[in-house]
């Protein structure tokens, strides 16, 4: 397929590689055209705006950082889509922005679908992502391929917005595993227990989650690089929180889980990975 | 070995199977006798004591409910103990009580262990629970064909309590994990998602844990049946705070956990398996 990408950011550029090794066309944008460089030796090509990559494209993706962020790319989108066309945003985002993005790319003739993803930059790059998926049967079918192309775990959860309401119970589940494995591990340093040692005997049992085998050991490393941003984490979980106002839920984990990743941000870690977390115990 | 076990409830009965399927001999003490009548026809012998179980013993294990059981089962241990005796002790239970416990060992000639165990009632049917261990090593070396009769991934965490100690830290990240769980299970369906769908889509990836996959299945099901007791959970909790108050670390989380489970205790579900703090969510 032609395919307009917008955001090579950590995420996006790995999503492309993955579109361009399975034979798709890929028209990329982003906002600071040095982080699309890689991929023009790769067969991706240059567009300098949303509107101008979606001309003639099959379907057009977004992966971009905020909600807004993607609002602004839709415009351009649905600006210049031919009818027909499949609107795919792939950031996590609002669910009620999905809907009415949804309502309007109908409006246009395009095939509108929410579809955010998990599993960090390494399933990113090995394209072992899982892709959550909210739309209409039939665009999802017709973007199938696509998802295969970057993704395994890949299932429609029901109409627009549903992509974003499963993506924000995963950033739920997430939010209190990050202090799970932050608290665990503050536990094991203050009583001076072997980490590597507990970290092992952690990994095998009840105690275990994708956090604790693929974060824990980069916290031991003091690697801190972002996988995912603390600060996309913070916009996920204020996501949530938002639903959560909406329907009068009280998700005590997850407010508890905001305040922590506020004080991250707080001292200055907004731009590492949700790691980071570990560190904020550590330096009490 | 000749084996003294005290202690047949959901964890020990499967771990005595495993110690009889080894070729172990294996006489068995429990405070209710009619929990131990499965284990007679596999080949366990009966006693009408702890220091009745150990005479003549090679190893004598405990795996009981709460610290003061441990120390009135080892009260008994150590009475009748032959010197050179393994005294393992595979509750979870007090560091420090182990460490004391340790010492009166010691003292007697026989060779303490703290071994507490985690895998929950599946672990211990299959013989794969991870087992922390605490002590000297030379104990740990003669102990070792026991536990891989009962475990998959053993290691000794250091000296005495240090089992214990890795324990608590594995109850610290099962005690926000559960939290995700049930508070992700809980935003799903306060919007209306499909359950089964969702946590497909949320095990492949980063909110991926042991808890989604093996207890968040149970939760769909309405079986909320003790694999892990809410009541020994609980107790698991409070040693932990213990630990935490000692060295003044503060884990927001575990507090939490705390104040969650205490609740799921006041609504009556103190007796099913930890997975019942998902229902305190959807109740509300």
């Amino acid at each position: 397929m032609k395919i307009a990408f917008v955001g090579t950011g950590v995420m996006g550029k790995s999503m492309v590689i993955n579109l361009l090794k399975a034979g798709h066309a890929v028209t990329v944008y982003t906002r600071t055209k040095a982080k699309a460089e890689d991929l023009f030796p790769l067969g991706a090509t240059w567009a300098d705006s949303s509107a101008a990559a979606v001309l003639g494209a099959d379907a057009a993706i977004s992966m971009v950082g905020y909600p807004n962020d993607v609002a602004e790319v839709w415009q351009g989108f649905l600006s210049a889509a031919r009818p027909g066309c499949l609107v795919i945003d792939m950031t996590t985002s609002s669910p009620a922005l999905a809907r009415q993005l949804a309502a309007a790319a109908t409006a246009k003739g395009c095939l509108p679908l929410d579809a955010p993803v998990s599993g960090g930059d390494r399933g990113a790059r090995e394209g072992t992502m899982t892709i959550m998926v909210g739309g209409e049967a039939a665009a999802f079918e017709q973007a199938r391929p696509l998802f295969e192309a970057m993704g395994k775990t890949i299932s429609l959860q029901g109409g627009p917005g549903a992509g974003q309401l499963c993506k924000l119970a995963n950033q739920i589940a997430i939010a209190s595993g990050m202090v799970a494995m932050a608290e665990a591990l503050a536990f094991a340093r203050a009583n001076q227990l072997d980490l590597e040692a507990v970290l092992k005997a952690l990994s095998g049992g009840g105690a275990s989650s994708w956090a604790l085998l693929n974060l824990a050991p980069r916290v031991l490393k003091g690697d801190f690089a972002p996988g995912f941003y603390v600060k996309h984490f913070v916009k996920d979980i204020g996501l949530s929180l938002e639903v959560c106002r909406e329907l009068k839920l009280s998700l005590p984990g997850l407010e508890l889980a905001a305040k922590l990743y506020a004080d991250v941000q707080a001292a200055g870690d907004g731009d590492c990975g949700t790691q980071a977390l570990a560190r904020l115990y550590f330096s009490r």
